[in-house]
């Protein structure tokens, strides 16, 4: 293992590269701004796929696949859709490369393609060009599908997770005969993303709607939820979005109802990505590594045998791979760490890098006293304990594990959203409390520009259901009725 | 319910065109050899890599995830493996699209990229690229990582599922301090993808080892196995490479071994794509639509109220809903399609059409008697039976349904392999009965050239196992020690 990791304290960003990096989790590729997701990184992201996957099917959703190319003319055809994404596209031109006859390979000029083709940013364009072909009547609706996939956003500034030119994701689709019922599914797979947020990745989350600014290019309506990392940023960790009919005029998808009337078909789109894995990470780690909800830990459990004797690592692995199994048996996710060829404190430093709630620990005197000694990642706390019933312990110490670190997130947030009425208090608290902020707003974007532009703070959103209130813009003065949820955000 | 297909007698690539759009599966997309998974055919997919993952994790790899793109100086590295693939790139160029002024989306000419990227067509070179920064040491070593991506392969002529010009696979790239431990992964993958073919889609492949000239590019030695479709065409279902030293010294990869000294790195990869679903298409399928494998059905049973009241209805349902929860306990996907909207005989049509391995029907003889009706999907036959231990009788079934398409694609296969001594007999059984052609081959690329210019048929693999034969090759009378396996192929 190679030395700890800066402080959160003395810089953040830099403990949040160096934490990715020695926890092995990814790192930056030889292409510009793509990433490579190493085993253990990829190991919390399949974890997460199949916890949604589920959610997904369990909602009533399939899973389809459409290309990873968009004809340019597609992309044209809803006007701020392409305004939106139009600068950062990889573009594909051709589809030859040759020998240009002195050894070096060239693109060749001859294979240029008559209509360029656009490497996925996001696929409404080109799913509802095939959902054109697969809709005529109300019977055909709803359409309920969901795509994993790779795509690619050209961007400059980049970060392992959080904003990568390529990065993986998934988006879904939806067409509905009417707008209430799209809404409908646009609110519930917000839901959707809020639970698997909270109770899986012990991520509290703001549930809201976007401004008009921050919308997706293309919708109507943004619903997102909103978490805050432990340097007072925020982050945005999925977003849902009611599309009105505008894809489905671009695609001219129409249907008829079951009074033979044609009308344009609704539609929905809802998506979360890899970005999620930098979220839980930012949201629980600390200063030795990772710290992992145990719901999504790739390892719940490792044991790792104390001993000095070939005899004393032969009865500690006689009971470590018993209580292996054990666990196994309680669907924990365990790993018995025997290797010879590094020490205990070796092995200690390295999971703890990697966040492994639970440390089992064997040595001589737990073989004459019949115990183990647990150590819990996310409190440090150790305890020994007798070896009967350890599985049930642990069980529960995982529950345990999972709710502290939610309700130790949770606590974080509450006392770091501040209720401010003033612009010189706002800009005032952002730069000593970074956090949320809750204030108010008149509505319109050139207020809201003004802010962003003087403050780098942005709206994160319009909160669901947070109580009305008659208030005052704290900039303009203009009237307001409920507070909107201010921060700097990654 | 459209009317059903043609024959495969009388056209059998329009019946798989047919079969694959009725069905379901996939279709055209608006890109050029794109294809859309449907939701149906992305299910059966979706089974095939939950089994294909967890045979994979029980031989000891790990899932990672590497860039799409690959920066065109990468592929020239490996000089073999550049001039098998550079016909077939996509080449992305610029970055950014822009407005002309005139209302039109146009390529940005100032986002032109420094070095061309390729759309991944399979990912050695960016692998070992990354596997450079992995491995100092033998302590590295061995890396088995797996990877489930799409890829780009621009192909002129293309077949849904069987050639596309982007596709989804697997592939495993692995590291190995020696030749030998590479060798036995290749086989050992080899044997993973065969056991998966034969056990999951009950279709029979022969183990081989590719000629020289159908190896992968950048291989020194290819494995596959080989499957025979009805019309007795062969298909390369999957493939696993021993690249020896090749890839390592591309990329100067070099491992210090326990006694010091420098060698550069053993390679493997193999794998399997979204091709597979069109062999087990071609594999079991019958003029009425598809016949699916049990173990890989998305739907094993599907069960049809036939009924005349409401009260009638109500009734069956509540048996059915029995049955679907006593089936599910099983393990089984049962799915009841209660819809009011179809008649019996157009959902009998469409399952049938989908190939769902079990059909059970309730009516209202059946209320009376206690009974439902099953039929199979593989020979049609149809038996009443007593509503108690059904579940029982279905886990049967579907077990009988498994053995009993495999044993018959087995005798297919046997039926449709023929010895043969000369190479006019050669092209005679070629053209009058299909099939797998078991020969003699003097060893030269030359002659190999010649059959398949003359025929079309070209060397599908050279068995293993297979018994010794002392016997001169057909078309050049040379000696040749055992027979290789021809077949025109997909």
């Amino acid at each position: 293992m190679s030395k700890g990791l800066i402080s959160r304290e003395d810089d953040y960003s830099q403990w949040y590269n160096e934490l990715v990096a020695k926890a092995d989790l990814a790192e930056h590729s030889a292409v510009r701004g793509c990433m490579v997701i190493k085993p253990y990184g990829f190991a919390i992201w399949e974890k997460m796929q199949a916890v949604l996957d589920q959610m997904f099917k369990d909602t009533g959703h399939s899973n389809a696949y459409f290309p990873l190319f968009i004809p340019k003319s597609f992309f044209s055809k809803e006007a701020s859709h392409v305004e939106g994404f139009a600068t950062e596209c990889a573009v594909v031109t051709h589809y030859r490369l040759k020998n240009d006859g002195k050894g070096n390979i060239v693109v060749d000029q001859d294979a240029k393609l008559e209509e360029e083709l656009i490497v996925r940013p996001t696929s409404e364009t080109i799913i509802w060009n095939t959902y054109k072909g697969w809709i005529q009547s109300y019977r055909d609706l709803p359409i309920l599908v969901n795509q994993w996939a790779n795509v690619v956003r050209w961007e400059m500034r980049t970060r392992l997770f959080l904003r990568t030119a390529e990065f993986l994701w998934q988006e879904g689709h939806t067409a509905h005969a009417t707008a209430q019922e799209a809404i409908e599914e646009t609110e519930r797979m917000l839901e959707v993303y809020a639970q698997f947020a909270e109770n899986w990745m012990a991520m509290p989350v703001v549930r809201g709607r976007k401004t008009a600014s921050e919308r997706f290019a293309g919708a109507v309506d943004t619903y997102c939820i909103e978490a805050l990392m432990q340097d007072g940023k925020a982050l945005q960790a999925g977003t849902s979005h009611f599309l009105g009919q505008n894809f489905a005029k671009a695609f001219d998808v129409k249907f008829a109802g079951k009074d033979g009337k044609l009308d344009h078909v609704w539609a929905t789109s809802w998506g979360v990505s890899t970005r999620l894995i930098g979220g839980m990470i930012m949201a629980h780690s600390d200063d030795s590594g990772l710290v992992l909800p145990p719901k999504l830990a790739p390892i719940q459990v490792v044991i790792i045998p104390i001993y000095k004797t070939e005899m004393e690592f032969d009865q500690i692995s006689s009971i470590a791979k018993d209580l292996v199994g054990q666990l196994k048996k309680k669907n924990i996710a365990v790993k018995y760490d025997d290797r010879d060829s590094q020490r205990p404190g070796y092995k200690f430093a390295e999971y703890e890098m990697k966040g492994v709630p639970v440390r089992l620990t064997i040595g001589g005197r737990d073989l004459e006293n019949g115990t183990v000694e647990i150590a819990r990642r996310d409190t440090k706390e150790k305890q020994t304990i007798s070896r009967e019933h350890v599985d049930q312990f642990i069980v529960e110490l995982l529950d345990d594990i999972q709710v502290t670190i939610y309700n130790k997130a949770l606590k974080f947030r509450e006392q770091n959203t501040r209720k401010v009425d003033s612009y010189a208090e706002f800009k005032r608290v952002l730069d000593e409390h970074p956090g949320f902020i809750l204030a108010h707003w008149d509505g319109t974007p050139e207020t809201e520009k003004q802010i962003k532009d003087e403050t780098k703070a942005t709206i994160r959103c319009i909160p669901l259901n947070s109580e009305q209130e008659v208030g005052q813009c704290m900039v303009t003065g203009k009237p307001s009725s409920q507070r909107v949820l201010f921060a700097r955000a990654y």
